[in-house]
């Protein structure tokens, strides 16, 4: 018999862990076919309001989001028993479990490794709860950490494209020592929640080389910053990485433990299951994306974008997210870039500036108003709209690594429809993302090819035509129904080893397991290529009057706002 | 007895002839009290498809306005007997007659004043009709006249902003000559519509001097361009002046005849009674909104909005419309400077970008969807939007004299709701009204006070509380309901003289008949000025970036749009 037996055929769960909710996908070894998966929705959500707990209300401030770590046990509880029923599939075919997670997403815990919100002197304490990817009242931190870290003695930021964000795992936790300091006394770790996960399926705590590299300022050859670093920025900080974290680094890639008695328990699944060190929703997305080589860039689309490309060779970039060696795949450098603004964008305008009759239109048609939107603005020519935009209605993160711009849009008339505007703000994307790709070019670390992921290929051909034709690059798109799943599912097969039937390296996994759709592939057309040539060059003048200085209205503006809101209060 | 018995009460008519339609009012000489009024909308409105001839049908080109002149016999014909009839005033109590005119509407007409459309033999040629002042399709006729007037010998476009305008009167008749020579050489008269109405009333040609001069390029000092101007255009041209129009021009405020028994009989009026030269819509409005003196600006708030402020001395002010002696009141220079944008802009946007939830919630209220975006804008603090736009939508007229300017918006983020957009566009029309003021009083016509007049100030109160704040000036608003209408009255009651119950001089008559609101003042919110002094600055580093040189984007994608457009056609 060449084939295997049904019986025969091994599988991997993944667990990918998003910001609403937990998605496990039980996945095909030999192929990487997705058979069954599952979804979670978070009991408690995004915790931005007040505190879920008994008693008076505990509410938060602005720009706080929180999350309940046993969320993050429910969803194994409530998915993979989910997959195995739905697929048939024996636990004892199930060889491997990977997860990924957002981040940085963080938490206090005891050095056993119980979440501090879950002790009850803890509970009503903001602090000790999980501290969302999305949590942005650590800016003042993070502030005074660039403006310590700009001294000559230190050169990461340059890992970092000039600066570290609010979201990352330093700013949050410092905001825990001055705002908390009796939280950040009893905390005997402060670890990822995707490390945590892994911690509470194995019952050893590992740290997984992509969360520390991209978000806690550690580097395979540097280590983390010296405790003279922490010092500076506080002198209870001094001894942070050795009193609550750990040198000790894995890879990305390696095997994290086995699972426990107790965690296979909550699956369903067989206790000595081979579990992998914890990963990101992005980068895990790469091999699962096909791409384990330099030269080709993951584009994981969705309400953000994030531009994840390999390079061999350690290159500083400027206005890059970051990179990490072994940070996606072992042996290589993982670069990461960002733009904080896409499907967002589009869901912005679709809110905000559609006419009733669009969507009466939508309505009487059975469309959605995208779709609608996405007809009429593919029956505009390149350049016909007569309009330009800045794409920086959430900042914009890659190169300038600017939170404080803000969203432009030129060349209106009495004419001016909404699909042109709409159309616009698509290419303004696409020019962004062509920023990006030229900036990694010029400094060595060529994207000659395209790949895409995430929500947007699926729900927008025109957009990937744009880019195609906006990059000058083909454009494939991943096969792959929920790639950050079957991702951290090939990571689990190669935890399990090819003995097990598993895979010994994630390149190996990846050429199995991963697929691009062979029926989609955008191709650049040469004669708009030509009209977007001349309107990026637009787009570059504008983006650099406005973000690099020539005219900081943006700035000003945004001051002035904050000013006003301020004496308003 | 003090007060007059009603039958020795006087009354005069003004009918105004707008674009789409015209309109009398019978007015009360004593008091300016607005009797009775009637409205005749054309029967062939704006010619600008096909001509409205039998046969074949005549398509116009794009660009292309006309109207038919009969149009306007019949406004007289279908207005004036409504409203004698409405007030019961006795035709013997009707002491004068005015009329005010779009600009620069004109045609051609034999030397007997027969428009060259009323002849069989070119009923269905285009350059017969009357060209509306909006027909914009001798724009390449305007460029080469501009590129002529520039040469050293020739000063005069020093008194139109450095421009003439495609609008413009010799532009018009440039075209004709170019496109239809044999109407050109057919004509015996080309003249205004406005002289051309009057002519029929009096049976006497006359030429007033607010067209003549901001029109047709004549002022009181200089006369016409030289006849070498005109050979230099086209040496066809060269005697048009002697050989199809007229030397002799006629002050504003002058009586231009008396009543023909045919045109009394169009009107139900007495043959013989008084009738004012000619006049244009926006000047007339000016005694009507109670100036007659220098440093008070009235500002007509429509679609677009006309800048008008007298002054005792001849001023160079770059970037307005045109100056002209004796232009608005005799006596005085009288200033016009234009936004080319305003009413039209939040048209434009209640077209296009109002989310069906907020025409619903309008809806169900029962209120007009300008009055629920007024209710949301008028709740937001001045700055609070973080937006800037620039009113360019249609162009900038003054004082830039750029069609080809578009519109700029900046500043939006995703929490961006269409109320702060809609209140940007309305601080922007106000910041080009600062812009305005400050170039007339940098160049020593000081407007200290501004009249608000058209439909604007009665719809949108939030807007003139803005131009108060942004300008730093008290605003009034005219008490004439038809201002212009009301005003050409005026100058009919002029026209009949004191002796006939009338008055001697406009001055005297704005004096009597025209007022302002009492209990509409908007005054400057000194707050608010301080955060519009810094929005402003923003605005003029935008306005002079993108409006003067710095960067020419809006004119590249203008010229990218019209490439692309040519390629798909």
């Amino acid at each position: 018999m060449n084939a295997k037996s049904p019986s025969q055929k091994k599988y991997a769960i993944g667990v990918d862990f998003g910001t609403e909710s937990g998605r496990a996908v039980l996945v095909e070894v030999e192929t990487g076919r997705e058979v069954s998966s599952a979804v979670y929705t978070y009991a408690h959500g995004v915790i931005d309001e007040q505190l879920p707990v008994e008693g008076a209300p505990v509410r938060l401030g602005p720009e706080w989001a929180l999350q309940d770590p046993q969320d993050y046990i429910r969803t194994f509880q409530e998915t993979v028993p989910d997959v195995l029923k739905e697929s048939g599939v024996s636990p004892d075919d199930v060889i491997g479990v990977g997860i990924d997670f957002t981040a940085c997403t963080m938490l206090p815990a005891t050095k056993d490794g119980v979440p501090l919100c879950d002790l009850p002197e803890f509970r009503r304490n903001p602090h000790a709860w999980v501290k969302l990817w999305k949590h942005h009242a650590a800016q003042p931190e993070a502030n005074r950490l660039n403006e310590v870290a700009r001294q000559p003695e230190y050169t990461f930021l340059d890992r970092y494209g000039g600066k570290i964000s609010s979201e990352w795992f330093f700013p949050k936790v410092w905001q825990i020592l001055d705002e908390a300091p009796e939280i950040y006394a009893a905390a005997g770790r402060f670890l990822e929640g995707a490390d945590w996960v892994i911690w509470q399926l194995t019952g050893e705590e590992t740290r997984n080389s992509c969360t520390a590299g991209y978000k806690a300022i550690w580097s395979k050859r540097e280590g983390f910053p010296p405790d003279a670093f922490f010092k500076a920025l506080d002198p209870r900080m001094e001894h942070i990485v050795d009193e609550k974290m750990s040198r000790r680094i894995v890879p990305i890639g390696a095997k994290a433990g086995r699972l426990t008695e107790r965690a296979a328990g909550w699956m369903g699944l067989r206790p000595g299951t081979a579990v992998a060190v914890a990963n990101v929703d992005a980068h895990v997305s790469v091999p699962a994306a096909t791409v384990t080589e330099p030269g080709r860039m993951v584009m994981i689309m969705g309400t953000s974008t994030c531009h994840m490309l390999l390079g061999a060779e350690e290159r500083v970039v400027p206005g890059m997210c970051g990179y990490v060696e072994d940070g996606i795949i072992p042996g290589l450098f993982g670069y990461e870039a960002g733009q904080s603004c896409v499907g967002d964008h589009f869901a912005w305008f679709v809110d905000n500036c559609i006419p009733g009759r669009y969507e009466r239109e939508a309505e009487e048609r059975g469309i959605d108003i995208h779709q609608l939107l996405e007809e009429k603005a593919a029956r505009l020519q390149p350049g016909e709209s007569g309009l330009v935009a800045l794409d920086w209605w959430n900042g914009n993160r890659s190169v300038l690594v600017d939170a404080d711009l803000t969203g432009l849009l030129i060349g209106m008339t009495l004419a001016t429809k909404p699909e042109e505007i709409y159309r616009a703000l698509i290419e303004a994307t696409a020019y962004g993302t062509r920023v990006i790709i030229e900036a990694f070019g010029k400094n060595g670390v060529p994207a000659d090819e395209l790949i895409a992921t995430g929500g947007l290929p699926d729900k927008n051909h025109l957009l990937m035509q744009i880019y195609a034709d906006v990059t000058g690059r083909e454009i494939r798109v991943a096969a792959a129904r929920q790639t950050p799943a079957v991702g951290s599912a090939m990571f689990g097969a190669v935890a399990a080893g090819k003995a097990a039937g598993g895979y010994d390296s994630i390149v190996e996994a990846s050429q199995r397991m991963a697929h691009l759709r062979s029926d989609e592939i955008y191709r650049p057309d040469p004669d708009a290529q030509k009209i977007y040539d001349r309107l990026y060059t637009e787009y570059c003048q504008l983006h650099d009057t406005f973000g690099r200085g020539g005219n900081d209205v943006m700035k000003r503006l945004k001051q002035l706002k904050a000013e006003v809101k301020v004496q308003a209060a």
